[in-house]
């Protein structure tokens, strides 16, 4: 039911696990790949071998009982914990979380004009209840205070490493890391089980709200610092540019890095070039938004956007604020007599009322990334 | 230099304080009006007699020896702060933070199709720098504590009412109002001097990133409840609905009340219809988001949206999270060679990268609120 990715001996990819045949490759080594949006769209909580695949670095092999976190506390005192000391030294939290890779729905901004990324449908997003401890603990246990005004930053390094030595890394602001209501966790579990492999198994960082790319998998080491992550994918990637930015333009300094994601939504089946049933048809699909808004309203339209039902939106209910997870909904409708396609189209309202743009042309930008305009999925309507 | 409101003896509006006459008047009674864009766009801090005027009802003469604020707190204690007590009990704290209404740019809205409220252009916007103490220093002295997960609200009471009684009010989450980070003011300063009385006099609340309709002024009476404010203007207004809802559809309680608001921005010079040189063409405006997130880029379009440049911001530093205040930005550019008009278009980033929607038409919503679409001002090019 499994299948191995292709091995050489010197491969340094030849020890990443097994992954499920269903799921899209988009690059196998390092393996990115995401579910089908007709499986994606059938559950909450998306199951961890259907959940998306999102590896910088080749996976790394962790043994368990070896494993030491290294929590750099202040005035260079150093915090070595091992799994068992972060699983009964802390109290046990769960969060039902999204995460969403900064690159999600590239393909449609890519359609636009060539930008430079891995080519993503629409399920680089998936659910997770995930268990574990919050970071906010791990690091009072190291000395640190909350300081509501401190401009520092978390930095995360995790166990992957490229040929040079060099591991990835991200950073959230100190702020966030210790607020009790960012929920930030140091998960071992996902959805009840332990971590799998390729979700950062033994320990991964989950910043709910936050882009993927900085919940930092096969978690080595934590330290404090004034300075935002040195790490490339924090400084000179994961940033949002101009339209009218372009390779031989781009300043890197001058954006700021990704961190709250801003609403999306899609449509996760009909999938494009279906045939539906000229009496009615069920379009269903996910929505969500960065920083804990969620989402309130997902609107739907059969005629390119001119007209708009309410759709029906299932999911856990979470407070205000820390609404992390996304909202599946769907919405059953007559199709017009007489029509013979539909262009089906969602876009989602999320607690600060922000909304997604109509079009992807405006926010294209030289790395495909925030690709979040409406979506649209074109179907045929079968003959009477 | 001033008007005063025309006055008869019977009217309860007779009492009003005179206003700037550049003041663009949306409604005599109760007064609402907006400064012209020229004059919005020329300051950081707008000017006190210049900022946006927006009453629900008439305005109470206070009188500030005898002026006393409730505060009710736990266990049926009620705290009653003199405005010397406020001035002198609390340390004196100061924020620059944007207000908006929540109806700002309606009238844009209306033009796509007929909404009910004030027709205001787009200038129900404006900036100050506030003067007062935190809320929560307040509410920590009437006997509450920080309480990350509680669900509970802080609702407000205006001493403004109508002749059945009736006062003003609104709420915020419990949790934003003693929030070390969400800086809510009660203010009895604006711009370093005496809070005028069309804005609260002598004291009033400053929600930074949250819809001016929140931000009550003539503040009587604070209490904590489980339920958000009964107000008519928390329950049955300022919400958001489908294009597809209309009057005779509409239930106000499937939309959360507008409280952080999304991101914006507006053309402020030159006006609409204006006839610009052909060589080339300075525009101005401003941009903000709610919610604390600041505009992190402004796009500026002289061809309707097909080629963007990235106009240059100015205004205050303020750390993330905390980014309450606008920002002022210009873009200088040539004037494409043989064009005789322009239709010149501004869009605003968020530091969450939210973006402002293309169109107004599918946000169009009865009450013609959270108009945030790109700003257009078209201009004649004149003939070289
Ligand atoms: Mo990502
Ligand atoms: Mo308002």
């Amino acid at each position: 039911e499994e299948l191995a990715a292709p091995a050489a001996a010197d491969d340094p990819y030849a020890g990443d696990p097994p992954r499920h045949p269903a799921l899209h490759v988009n690059s196998l080594k390092p393996f990115n790949a995401e579910p089908p949006g007709e499986l994606l769209g059938e559950h909450f909580l998306t199951p961890p071998e259907l959940f998306f695949k999102r590896n910088h670095l080749p996976v790394p092999h962790v043994d368990p009982d070896a494993y030491c976190l290294k929590v750099e506390g202040p005035g260079g005192r150093t915090l070595s914990l091992s799994l068992q000391d972060l699983q009964h030294r802390f109290p046990k939290h769960e969060v039902t979380a999204t995460l969403q890779c900064a690159g999600n729905r590239r393909s449609e901004m890519s359609r636009v004009r060539p930008v430079k990324g891995l080519d993503w449908g629409i399920g680089a997003i998936s659910t997770a209840r995930w268990g574990g401890v919050w970071l906010r603990d791990v690091l009072a246990d190291a000395g640190f205070a909350e300081e509501p005004e401190s401009q520092r930053h978390v930095c995360f390094e995790g166990l992957d490493q490229d040929l040079t030595g060099t591991a990835y890394g991200a950073s959230i602001p100190f702020y966030q890391a210790m607020s009790a209501r960012a929920d930030v966790l140091l998960a071992y579990e996902m959805n009840g089980a332990v971590l799998p492999r390729d979700h950062g198994f033994p320990l991964r960082v989950v910043v709910p709200g936050t882009v993927g790319a900085r919940n930092v998998k096969w978690l080595g080491r934590i330290w404090v610092s004034t300075e935002e992550s040195p790490s490339h994918w924090q400084r000179n990637d994961y940033k949002g540019f101009s339209p009218g930015v372009d390779w031989d333009t781009v300043d890197y300094t001058t954006a700021p890095a990704i961190q709250e994601l801003p609403v999306t939504s899609a449509i996760t089946d009909p999938p494009p070039g279906a045939t539906v049933a000229s009496s009615e048809v069920t379009v269903k699909g996910y929505a969500w938004s960065g920083g804990g808004r969620g989402v309130v309203r997902v609107d739907v339209s059969l005629d390119g956007g001119h007209t708009w039902q309410v759709a029906e939106m299932q999911g856990e209910q979470q407070p205000p604020g820390q609404a992390w997870a996304w909202k599946l909904w769907q919405l059953t409708a007559p199709v017009p007599p007489g029509t013979t396609e539909l262009d089906i189209v969602c876009k989602a309202v999320d607690a600060s009322y922000n909304v997604q743009p109509d079009t992807v042309g405006p926010i294209w930008n030289l790395r495909g990334v925030l690709s979040h305009a409406w979506h649209h999925v074109r179907v045929t309507v079968a003959e009477e």
